[in-house]
């Protein structure tokens, strides 16, 4: 099997630690084999620290499954200084994004089945002249000279508690993100989440529920117009073209459970509208999924954590629950390379 | 003891189907004993049909809480013609009006404990003249020459799946609704909230978290400035007012279980942001409460159902959690007219 390629994340972070932790919980079988790209001593000390065996160094993805369950296997790609958990320093920002580009570029040649990504701390990247607005548009970047296997993203979308919400607007302040909800916006972003669902869930005729803007979708015009003179229009232009996607539903009713059972996934049109249901109602078990590279991409849905990095407070859940979805779709989706 | 005063509601909803479900869960004790202010004959022909005992006429309040447990108390107001389950008259708006001006005048007078409001339909409403955006505010108009024992409302909490939520903006499209996120509406809206925590919840010393409006609650001015230049001035404003607010915090992180341990109630900045947790943790048993009034009012969180009406279909649960909510607030405020 090929296994899964787990970054390192900010190692100042939280990233070590829930990785051998998460390690720890799925070696009983090689069903979720994944190696890490990072320094193998920085896992040598946390396993060491835990009472558990040390981790074995690789030089290829392909003996990562055979060694998974005796072994945490790293792909050892750069060393590590002067680290110190909870203090991010702009002297790791180019290993921690070598690891990125060596997942994904192991990824994208096969050797990998998906990438997972342990938190990055943007501000301290900054520093080091690192220029994207996070993890998901430089796979975006790292990814472009290759297709995805339906219309293409990067689009985040959200998962935890029963619900999926992919999100046409992300990082931008509120007033931005409504300026950016426009016709081709709502059009590229279902596009690439509803050949999502066919191509990486493998769901046949998925529906989408579309989440309105505005208080009760705009109750007919008196609450906004966004819902009559965009979301709906271009929802009615996506079913035209095979999309099964619904009009603007008030957001306030779209998440509890008997509301859930009916659709798929729903499109929201801010990152709070989407974030919001799904963190509350599964806060430590949320994914976090990138839609529309060639490569599968996931991550927890939380960040570094400084503020409990090096405490053994952290928990795994959620990197457990990414790298589960992820072993789901890279199964799902035929091996793909642009 | 002094009974809650329901309303009507438009009669072709759900309201009266919802009333006499409600009446019979909470008729085993007059702990919750209520009376409902309407057509006698709506009542006694659904309670027939329910194989419950008639409806009982009463003339004044005072006869209620004694004959609850056997009868459906009903303080006949007015007479509903051309009935028709799920198809709104406007014929009947005079008289739906007239049952809340009924209950608010009785709660005024110390006749009624409390108004539990069974939902209406505003376009109903506005084809027979009424100008109000929705019950809410038309309960401020009715109450405004009396003053509340705190600041003065009205204001929107919504309450449900162990949440309170008090918005500072409500029914607007949401590009005007972060246009009307001020200094001065925030800081109204948390002084009655606070008030409201303190005197009718009993809270000693509540706490209360401000939801940041932009992603991330604005990640330190890179994902919006609304947090920086008015929400955590005007939080750290009304802490030396003697408020305890929090500073703006991300709004995705802030409702799940763990999290809503650390305060007493969320002050949401528009209509979404607090509705969506709520309904998405409690969808049928969430309770909509207007602050600030001399009175106290809750209502169901949920509309007229028009859909379903006359289909013996509703769940109570709602209504019932809105009229033990009333009588919860009502026992802890100390009665008062201004």
């Amino acid at each position: 099997m090929t296994p899964l390629a787990l970054t390192m994340g900010d190692p100042a972070g939280i990233g070590p630690e829930i990785t051998i932790k998460a390690w720890s919980k799925l070696r009983d079988t090689s069903d979720y084999a994944f190696f890490v790209i990072g320094d193998v001593s920085i896992y040598e000390k946390l396993l060491a620290d835990a009472h558990l065996p040390p981790p074995r160094e690789i030089t290829d993805p392909s003996q990562a499954a055979s060694l998974f369950t005796d072994h945490l296997p790293v792909l050892v790609s750069t060393q590590i200084d002067d680290l110190e958990f909870g203090t991010p320093n702009p002297q790791h920002a180019s290993a921690i994004t070598t690891s990125i580009e060596q997942a994904v570029s192991l990824s994208l040649n096969g050797k990998a089945s998906a990438v997972v990504t342990c938190p990055i701390a943007k501000e301290n990247l900054y520093k080091a002249g690192f220029e994207f607005p996070g993890h998901t548009e430089y796979l975006g970047k790292l990814c472009e000279a290759h297709t995805a296997p339906y219309a293409k993203g990067p689009v985040m979308l959200v998962e935890g508690g029963g619900l999926r919400c992919a999100l046409v607007t992300i990082h931008k302040p509120l007033s931005e993100a409504i300026a950016d909800i426009t016709p081709e916006a709502i059009s590229q972003v279902a596009k690439t989440l509803y050949g999502a669902l066919e191509v990486d869930y493998g769901l046949t005729n998925p529906h989408i529920a579309m989440a309105g803007l505005n208080p009760h979708a705009g109750e007919n015009g008196s609450l906004g117009m966004t819902e009559i003179n965009i979301q709906n229009p271009t929802a009615k232009t996506l079913r035209s073209e095979g999309v099964n996607i619904s009009d603007a539903r008030p957001a306030d009713t779209l998440f509890h459970a008997e509301s859930r059972s009916g659709y798929d996934a729903v499109l929201a049109m801010y990152h709070d509208q989407g974030l919001i249901p799904v963190k509350t109602l599964d806060f430590h078990g949320g994914v976090n999924i990138t839609l529309g590279l060639p490569i599968i991409r996931t991550s927890p849905d939380h960040g570094t954590a400084f503020d409990i990095a090096g405490k053994g407070l952290a928990r795994p859940d959620s990197l457990i629950a990414a790298i589960k979805k992820a072993r789901f779709l890279a199964d799902n989706r035929t091996h793909y390379v642009g």
